[in-house]
């Protein structure tokens, strides 16, 4: 990871959609500024901590008067990259893939999916919204040829590594991983993983803790 | 949050349903006992980590033996409330709502879905999968007789919040939240949001630096 990388906390980077998307709310409201400490009242986090985050967009709100909106979606957008266009490819159109593929939040995160992959004939060549499914064996050549950088996993488990080596042979750079297993990937590739099961863990363990302490007539204490 | 919660991280929380697949995967290749170590270079965590996650759960591994895979799996269903079954209700029944109903990760998870509702008259009365799209009217009626304690959110953004209204009127206790907006909750409401976005954020900025030192001719360090 390089030095940059390692002075911008994850968790301020997964922060940042967040301020983006109640900025993007307050802007529709009219306003036109927002300080900190009525962020963190309405996001339930300390104002110091948001005033850290935003800090790294490298933006300062003025004392006093506090951030201007508009300023600061554009501060955020361009720290993330999302004021240009990646464009990625989405291998496995199963219910999770056509779900992905007609997702409308891509667009304001400046991601394009411009081509899905499948090995299973019923599916290739037809067409999932704008974008049409082609062969998993195009992907390297196609990849290679428009320059793809982003690469979106939503196969069955048991194909994820072998699609995420095409990937790589077709020098995608990051993979976003939505098949719920382990890949492995050299050093020089960013993987991100994403999956429901440790949330649902979180979900089910504090339930199960809230359902014992009301059985046992206890108050759970927040 | 109540006290036994506060002793067991989040994520710890978080990498339990890691441990659980992987151990799995160990147990069909037909492995017995599996140590710390060994767990480590395949899941790339420091073996102390996994041990402490691991003790968690109640289970503990033998001296140069390590852990017998099944019961480390038997330990890890019951600390997350796995080995009984859950109902829950689905809210919203587009895209993602389909995905998730039909999503065959919940049945190991102990989580099984058995009513959607919707306001959309086109979907009302249709059968997913196994389940019927109900009038979200119904909601409160059916949860509070159900006894349901999971509600699973999966609306556009501006009807999240009302939704999530409707079920802890209906006594339900666990909310998953994926409308990718924030939504309030009383204290004694459990409250889980899965989004995306942070995870995008993450690897769009991880790219944008990856890609900017090999434009400069550096070699990024990892």
């Amino acid at each position: 990871m390089d030095r940059q990388m390692i002075s911008i906390p994850e968790p301020t980077l997964r922060r940042l959609p967040m301020y983006h998307h109640y900025l993007k709310n307050l802007r529709t409201k009219g306003l036109e500024t927002v300080s900190c400490t009525y962020m963190g009242i309405e996001l339930n986090l300390h104002p110091p901590q948001i005033r850290k985050d935003l800090a790294f967009t490298g933006v300062r709100g003025a004392p006093k008067i506090g951030y201007k909106i508009e300023a600061l979606l554009r501060s955020i957008e361009e720290f993330l990259g999302w004021n240009h266009v990646d464009e990625a490819f989405i291998v496995g159109v199963g219910n999770l893939g056509k779900c992905l593929i007609k997702y409308e939040g891509f667009k304001q995160y400046g991601l394009k999916c411009v081509a899905a992959f499948d090995i299973d004939p019923k599916v290739i060549g037809k067409k999932i919204g704008d974008i049409q499914v082609l062969p998993l064996d195009k992907l390297i050549e196609l990849s290679t040829r428009m320059k793809i950088k982003i690469g979106i996993i939503t196969t069955p488990r048991t194909s994820a590594q072998s699609v995420a080596d095409l990937m790589i042979r077709g020098e995608i750079k990051g993979i976003w991983n939505f098949a719920s297993i382990n890949i492995k990937v050299p050093n020089n590739i960013i993987l991100q993983n994403e999956d429901i099961a440790p949330g649902f863990a979180v979900l089910s363990k504090k339930l199960q803790l809230i359902i014992q302490s009301g059985e046992l007539g206890q108050e759970v204490q927040k």
